[in-house]
């Protein structure tokens, strides 16, 4: 098996000023597959990562962890995939396999160290620097791979790798239900699919954000109550999920919880903002749990998936071209939306 | 009805230096119980308000909320006690009565405001200040003393009234049964109750402390495990009970719960130490459910001794007499101990 040659978009330092490259992948391993990448959304944390605001960027970099394409290459031991068939990738493509997080697919919280997407150490590719899906080429452990059904529509499922899972998992890990009182913290494209997952399971959903702007939206989705303020919320809520990507006081969402409600953080606000909550503070508004959810694992990933699909749960998305990157990165940095920009690739 | 006159031992300034005092009580109400106070525990909470450490305490001070007394008057409406009967009061001796939270009896997060047991607004009584235990009559709400068996060791159950609720509330919160691995963390006073509680449960309990100096005491009680540094911890657990009164970095105690496991936040750090939590951090360490737990209620209170009596779980005391209040909060002050001191009063 020979390298496979790769053309893709890179940010070379923390300008994040993305322009053509071509690199090399390793040769296809026995149990990996290889796509033709078709579509692959732009994920907050791509920005993040280009930019290297979290300190640990390897340049050049090539992100995108929302990744649908079509299978073109199998490894021998590879029976789940065929070629032809379409396939999505997420934030991961590898782990250890054999601690207890990856035995009981928490593989994001694999013991060893996950394999990321982009910018990570690929040990079962001699340690080379893992490059994302704004590429035409990527290969993925077949474990690691999602298998899309014909007819799904496919640039609106890109998205729900990241984006989609981040928000299911704590729904369920929660286990919202039929009935339940369920809030949305930050109405941005998280806290939308938040929104459409939480209704769909069943729960009555309100809106809490911080101004009117996304009103109408919510109240067109179907929200039991909008909340322009945390101090205006008369209601109680057995769970909230917290999509907030700035700085604010957690505490005054746990206190709307109910006796013995939980409250998942899945937004990041910078990390120069240090928001933090304060142990004393905390035992006053006791008996409300709080917990971090960061993405999910592939088999609940499957499962977002079929729900998404069964439920019609898709982000709102705008398609454009690999060229217009640049200009997408200038949008969402001015900007705040509630749509993903997916990256159609042609060749 | 009466005035009640009264004397105690009060702190006049932030030198926490007890003196006797003498003041009178509001006369009894019908729905009030006068108790002549037998026995009262040293909390380190009476500390921390006697020497204004909260920055909200009104002098003159009568601290004291781990009560045993012998009921010697009741209001016309009480049918639960008669004169003679033991009775216990703990932090609280009254509420509103009627918010969600008086109603699901968690008095403690009563919206209009509880009524501590001292340093508190009783609103009932023409707003005065309560006063405490360290004081030869004090009178409670009915709903609000604790109904204790004839032939109870009174002197070990004065403390449960603060020590006991506090560590049986998040254990029974968080679902505590046989088989489950538990961990107490931090091992004074606190930390021991909470050992012996989660051990009469069932649970297989380990104890994570700072140094070896307890682990003696902790392998007596029969602890399946003593880590004397939280980085060395092996295992896994369902539940954390963090007893632990300084600084530490919490999410490294988090990290060592199972999936879905939850810690209890009971301890206390000093204000001006500002432990917090970071909400980066905490997505890191993701699905494991941290809460804080303050006290518990009337009716948990009650199940609470009635759980002590029959496990024979009690806190080692130390039985002073009240002209010993200062030596004693100067020992506490300078010495970290595993037990109780407890006041008698023999007038």
């Amino acid at each position: 098996m020979s390298e496979i040659l790769t053309k893709g978009w890179a940010a070379y330092d923390e300008a994040a000023n993305f322009k053509p490259i071509t690199f090399k992948r390793a040769a296809l391993k026995d149990d990996e597959i290889l796509l033709k990448t078709l579509y692959c959304g732009i994920c907050h944390s791509d920005i993040h990562a280009a930019r290297n605001e979290w300190g640990v960027t390897k340049y050049p970099i090539v992100p995108g962890h929302e990744i649908v394409g079509e299978v073109v290459q199998v490894g021998k031991n590879v029976k789940e995939f065929e070629i032809g068939n379409k396939a999505g990738i997420g934030c991961l493509i590898n782990s250890c396999g054999e601690c207890e997080a990856c035995l009981n697919s928490n593989e994001q919280f694999c013991s060893k160290g996950a394999v990321w997407t982009y910018n990570s150490v690929d040990y079962f590719n001699d340690n080379e620097i893992t490059k994302g899906g704004y590429s035409n080429y990527i290969k993925v452990h077949k474990d690691f791979a999602i298998n899309i059904p014909e007819n799904a529509p496919l640039e609106l499922i890109a998205p729900l790798f990241c984006a989609g899972i981040t928000t299911y998992s704590p729904l369920k890990f929660s286990k919202v239900s039929k009935g339940m009182d369920v809030a949305i913290a930050g109405f941005g494209g998280l806290g939308v699919m938040a929104f459409k997952y939480a209704k769909a399971m069943g729960a009555n959903v309100s809106v809490i954000a911080r101004n009117d702007t996304k009103k109408q939206i919510a109240l067109e989705l179907g929200a039991s109550n909008y909340y322009n303020d945390i101090n205006n919320v008369d209601k109680r809520f057995d769970v909230i999920i917290s999509t907030i990507p700035s700085k604010y006081d957690v505490l005054a969402y746990a206190r709307v919880l109910k006796y013995g409600g939980e409250m998942a953080i899945v937004g990041l606000p910078p990390i120069d903002e240090k928001v933090s909550i304060s142990l004393n503070a905390l035992i006053r508004v006791s008996h409300k749990k709080i917990y971090g959810s960061l993405i999910g694992g592939i088999k609940e990933t499957k499962e977002m998936l079929e729900f998404s699909l069964k439920h019609e749960i898709y982000p709102e998305v705008k398609i454009i071209s690999a060229e217009d990157i640049n200009k997408a990165y200038d949008d969402l940095l001015n900007n705040s939306s509630s749509f993903r920009y997916v990256i159609k690739f042609d060749e």
